[in-house]
């Protein structure tokens, strides 16, 4: 078994009824760093979307909707599922992910059935699937032309104890990796590849971690520090071949100390297989100037 | 009182229970059309919202996500509202639109405060307020230019009763209008102005209206009929200013019997002040060719 499937594992009590733990192993800084070990928002997400995909009449959470109130500690912590709808074409439950009786993730999740086969299938999949289509997508370099995000400071402690950035590979699109120099490119986008370093098949639960897996749109912007999402929702499209999966994350508006994220996720066979949409705090960390000098900050500099 | 108001009341039964009844005069179809009267799903979400915020310790829905579970009849219903958190920054509550002991709609609502002033203030708004930036806004025509969309067969009944075409005005770019020809562009986006015939000043409730008030973008793709939405997330970003909306949708994929489509909602002095996704099922309509002839679909002519 893999870590990741470890560290998002749940335990059934009963129907609706789950045990877990947020793991050391997805968090963005380990114990002992300066910083709250917060676990990844992705790694939560998958722990409750197991759960829920464990009891769902239909195999793929389609929509899934996630509000983050609370960051967890590391004990133990429940999951709650309750279904609102069993129906031919979708089934929806709510799920919380609880801690010390109080929800840490809110979520409510649409499940059904998406394509096994490529997007441009010829051969129709029923009275509702007969319309294809796609966007172009965005241009994703080769992945050998990528720069490895690597692991960063705080994530592997002293004692080795490893966390989110030991258990994933981001492989980022140079143009977007201005703002690791102290140079941001000004504009609030990042492109990237993203796999887990077990080298496990992308499925449902690894896209619910590659929807937020690039750094914030905002380090474009010059913004720095944990930017914590509040709400995320995405959209499962296509079940992924296996292979790395290219992701695009931009954001359209900040202003109020709230930024956008909307994030498309294609699969290795380039079919769109995964998108989401979040809004976030901007972090609270100094704001760098932009590469092409224009003014983005005001306030703070 | 307008109509929109008089639509999307609530009554206070107590903390967290109210009362309310989807009004005829926002359905979709009126009674004695060939199909149900089914209600608009952004006078549903306004009416839970308007629950929610009667309650909320911050004035802003920022961040709504909502699952379309079952058509509401034109009967009493209730809304149940429970808190999950009262941040500082940020309130979280469950809602639901409940009919006959069944969840119609289920929501969460994460409030807080988005801007009053333009974005592009020079007073910072506060230690997380210093970053503003916002994309290049989609091109709009002159309203002047528009197409005026009108009520369509079906939202006034031989008995003078009118139905939500009949409070809603939209005037369409003409570029985004080929589909009501028989000559759909080829493309899944739709552009227009949003504003309610009784002109009522926009607001959070009317954004929650117009973040889905446009024809589906998959007309412009040769799909036809009711495009029921399953999922729909929004989020406020700024107060609009008194006067239309400026609306732009569009979708990416579409596959499988599913479409998403992603809406931006821009202001009359320029600012962005709403952004939406959502995950609908595709019309079970016949499919018009698209006017550039391009093979978009299969399996249905």
């Amino acid at each position: 078994m893999t870590i990741f499937d470890e560290a998002t594992a749940v335990s059934r009590r009963a129907d609706g009824q789950y045990d877990t733990r947020p793991d050391v192993r997805f968090a963005l800084v380990v114990p002992g760093a300066s910083t709250p070990p917060a676990v990844n928002g992705g790694a939560l997400l998958a722990t409750v979307l197991r759960a829920v995909l464990s009891e769902s009449p239909h195999p793929h959470p389609v929509a899934t909707s996630a509000h983050y109130l609370r960051v967890p500690r590391l004990a133990p912590a429940q999951i709650e599922v309750s279904w609102l709808k069993h129906g031919r074409t979708a089934a929806t439950a709510r799920a919380a992910l609880v801690q010390d009786g109080k929800v840490i993730l809110d979520t409510t999740v649409t499940t059904g059935v998406v394509p096994e086969a490529p997007a441009a299938s010829t051969v129709p999949d029923g009275p509702d699937g007969g319309l294809e289509w796609t966007g172009p997508p965005p241009g994703f370099p080769a992945i050998g032309d990528c720069v490895d995000l690597g692991k960063w400071p705080g994530t592997v402690a002293a004692d080795g104890t490893a966390g989110y950035a030991a258990q994933v590979e981001v492989l980022m699109d140079p143009a977007t990796t201005g703002w690791r120099q102290n140079e941001p490119s000004g504009w609030p986008e990042m492109r990237g590849y993203f796999r887990l370093r077990d080298d496990r098949a992308p499925d449902a639960l690894v896209l619910a971690l590659a929807v937020d897996g690039l750094p914030p749109a905002v380090f474009g912007l010059g913004a720095t520090g944990w930017a914590p999402t509040v709400e995320l929702t995405w959209h499962m499209r296509a079940v992924p071949r296996p292979g790395p999966l290219a992701v695009q994350a931009r954001s359209r508006h900040v202003g109020g100390g709230w930024f956008d994220e909307e994030a498309e996720v294609w699969d290795c066979a380039g079919r769109l297989v995964a998108q989401s949409v979040q809004l976030a705090r901007v972090g609270r960390g100094p704001v760098r100037a932009a590469a092409n000098g224009a003014a983005i900050a005001t306030g703070r500099s």
